[in-house]
């Protein structure tokens, strides 16, 4: 599950997601994180996704298990107000779980419960947290390092903090204003992409 | 699904679900319909119902799919904004499904789609339906000639409209305030439980 996470912006609209169609190459993994919306309107953006070619397997939806098992997404994004990782895990060993965490006991529990990945933030300051202190590149590191599956950073992550992000264990990271609230989306998301191979290329990880 | 459905009113609280505890022998369905609650509140509702002794194999959750698969509930309860009747019977063919309608059109689809029920109203005035019109006894009796599922009737039913509702072709009726905002719960249960009974017994309908 490493590579770099696209979250929706829990507002998205049909404009702004159609950009995906042509810059979808630049993200390993798409959540679909849009709180607010039903089953119902889930299900049209999984569609409207599919439909502008993006394939579903690279599709993390927050919350709703039964979406992401009927709609054939590949993981389920799982918060302390979801559905508990065991249950999930045991009931559909075939979904990716990742879990949202804000502590190492948060993430140790993931683990041991059968997340896949975590997903532990926010790093630096963020515009989507405004007065919240952020958990700091220590923090980040002494996580990651703490579990064996993947930690995906987020929060305010810029494109010169990639390395920085990666050198402290992270395996990945997640963009959600960086991307949609870019005057240059496709620009931010060749940044990261950019960034991100390139650390892989120096440090020889080419394994999945 | 036929017999008398409890719907929880939206904001139910432990202390009036745990009246269920001594009462729920009067009905034959509970449906937890909680929409501003989130899936962590709903698994804590179900564990909690299970735990006063509520077989979950007569509980039909709203909307969550997921949560009535992995909980082990007899059904879920469609509506317009949720996940789609046929996705859900293909997906989970064990599971059943009662849809929310308000118009023969959608009763028909409802069935063809693959629904066990379907869930009709509003009948009568109800305090739930302030200033909506209710749709009346007669468009009861269209949608329920027209259907050879059950139809489930919902909305301002009063103890003696039991009759007249079955009268119409309904197989069952909701209770939503009538219970949960009666000064005397356990009465109002047992007025409708006997009516439906009586009902039954006239009608020699003692198959399920």
């Amino acid at each position: 599950m490493k590579g770099i996470h696209l979250i929706t912006n829990g507002k998205s609209t049909k404009k702004e997601l159609a950009q995906l169609r042509t810059m979808h190459h630049y993200f390993d993994y798409i959540h679909v994180r849009e709180k607010s919306k039903t089953a119902a309107e889930l299900m049209q953006i999984l569609d409207f996704l599919a439909g502008i070619g993006i394939p579903l397997s690279k599709v993390i939806i927050n919350d709703r298990v039964d979406l992401a098992v009927m709609k054939g997404c590949t993981g389920v994004q799982l918060a302390y107000n979801s559905l508990p990782v065991t249950l999930v895990k045991k009931q559909f060993p075939d979904l990716k779980i990742g879990k949202s965490v804000h502590s190492i006991e948060e993430a140790w529990k993931a683990e041991k419960d059968g997340a896949d990945f975590i997903l532990y933030g926010h790093i630096y300051h963020s515009k989507s947290k405004q007065g919240v202190k952020p958990r700091g590149i220590q923090a980040l590191q002494r996580v990651a390092k703490s579990i064996s599956i993947p930690t995906i950073a987020v929060g305010g992550i810029h494109p010169e903090q990639v390395e920085e992000v990666l050198g402290a264990g992270a395996k990945g990271l997640a963009m959600i204003s960086a991307f949609w609230e870019s005057p240059a989306p496709l620009q931010a998301a060749k940044a990261y992409y950019e960034r991100f191979n390139h650390w892989e290329e120096e440090h020889f990880e080419r394994t999945l």
